[in-house]
């Protein structure tokens, strides 16, 4: 059934009201006064509406029922990214709201290449935000993972200690498997993934993230690019937390 | 320490000869004679080597000792990845070898917007190869995977059914979950991962596989794209045979 994310502001008193993009994608699609399809409120709901009325400006349906959106897992997982070069971030991003992350920290690191200004961080920040918003419409999420930016590292370990599980991806851990970290822990709800940038993290960084609580956590001895490592654990943890079924 | 691949023909006689290239990267790095650096035959074996002789041409190293590749995985795994418009393929190449894969396939499915000539394949796998190449280097891999092209579907499908597990990543799939597949097998060594195109895979195909014997795979409600769903698989597999540690 055809999909479409409205702002939860446009769902009320059992109708759903639709912009003029969407009324013209509805009519692409030859969808009729009468006909079914699913509103997602980006909020994790799904409802099944009727179309009851379109025209150019937009198009109003009948709410018909509400579930909560089959995308969404179980698991609530912030990836934490470093600044990196070129459009790796980019690919972080869209690869891990397909994959199930909850919101995207973006953050800068001792050996970060790319430190780009507050000035170009905001427009960095809003075309990362449209990447996860198109992620979320073509993978089916119920929710648009938010893109924010950390202010330091230590802001971001901080944020990312809070939660019940915090992988720090340290490539020259030895010892702090992912398989064995995560197959240690039950019931968690909340996790943190953090990646860093080009040439890794430093051995301060490793530190200041494991006095605040973090896991550091090897991936095994191929040495994988800033943009493939939380992918890989993200898989990972949905593996384990059985979301990829 | 710093890593070369070499033919494996390169080394014989208690000697590795190094090219050109190598001799110009020692250089930059300042390795002088007497010092050591690994030398891999890019067939599973680290050798560590003592510098010997430098000049213009190349370079020779005396092998001090040698030991399996510590990058190969315990298991096997062939990707399958179906041709793709603009640089996917090239993404699902670099990220396989990173993630341990032993070789990837490339064929034409049923959906393939992307239908290259025997010509333009010939061209591309040379590209693919030596993205294979680069990956494999970066990444401390012992091997250079190569990328194949299969002539047909169902040449794929029998080539992939070969293997002990022959996943066939299907969306429609609601009962095969990647996790119980994997978790039903044990003491496997090969394995086959075959992802579509950007449209899918049609039914007939998915039918067409399974009577070969290969296993319908979900990889939950989320909708990846087709770059992005072997990449998973592939972690998922690395992930419950150990080989991320």
């Amino acid at each position: 059934m055809a999909r479409f994310f409205v702002a939860a502001t446009n769902i009320f008193g059992g109708v759903a009201c639709l912009g003029a993009k969407e009324a013209a994608h509805l009519r692409a699609l030859r969808i009729r006064r009468g006909e079914h399809f699913t509103v997602c409120d980006g909020q994790g709901t799904d409802y099944i509406c009727r179309l009851r009325h379109i025209h150019d400006e937009g198009a109003e349906a009948e709410i018909v029922s509400a579930e909560p959106s089959r995308g969404e897992p179980s698991v609530d997982v912030t990836v934490f990214a470093a600044f990196s070069k070129g459009d790796k971030l980019e690919t972080t991003v869209q690869k891990s709201v397909e994959l199930g992350a909850s919101s995207i920290v973006v953050f800068p690191a001792a050996r970060c290449v790319s430190r780009p200004s507050a000035a170009s961080m905001i427009t960095k920040t809003a075309r990362l935000q449209k990447i996860s918003e198109e992620a979320a419409k073509q993978s089916h999420r119920g929710k648009v993972p938010g893109v924010t930016v950390s202010p330091s590292f230590e802001h971001a370990v901080k944020a990312a200690a809070a939660c019940d599980l915090a992988l720090f991806l340290y490539e020259n851990e030895k010892e702090g498997d992912i398989r064995s970290i995560l197959r240690s822990k039950t019931g968690i709800r909340t996790v943190a993934i953090m990646a860093g940038p080009e040439g890794g993290f430093e051995p301060h960084e490793a530190d200041l993230a494991e006095r605040h609580g973090m896991r550091k956590t090897g991936l095994g001895p191929r040495i994988l690019r800033c943009e493939t490592a939380p992918l890989a654990a993200l898989a990972a943890v949905m593996y384990e937390t059985d979301n990829l079924k």
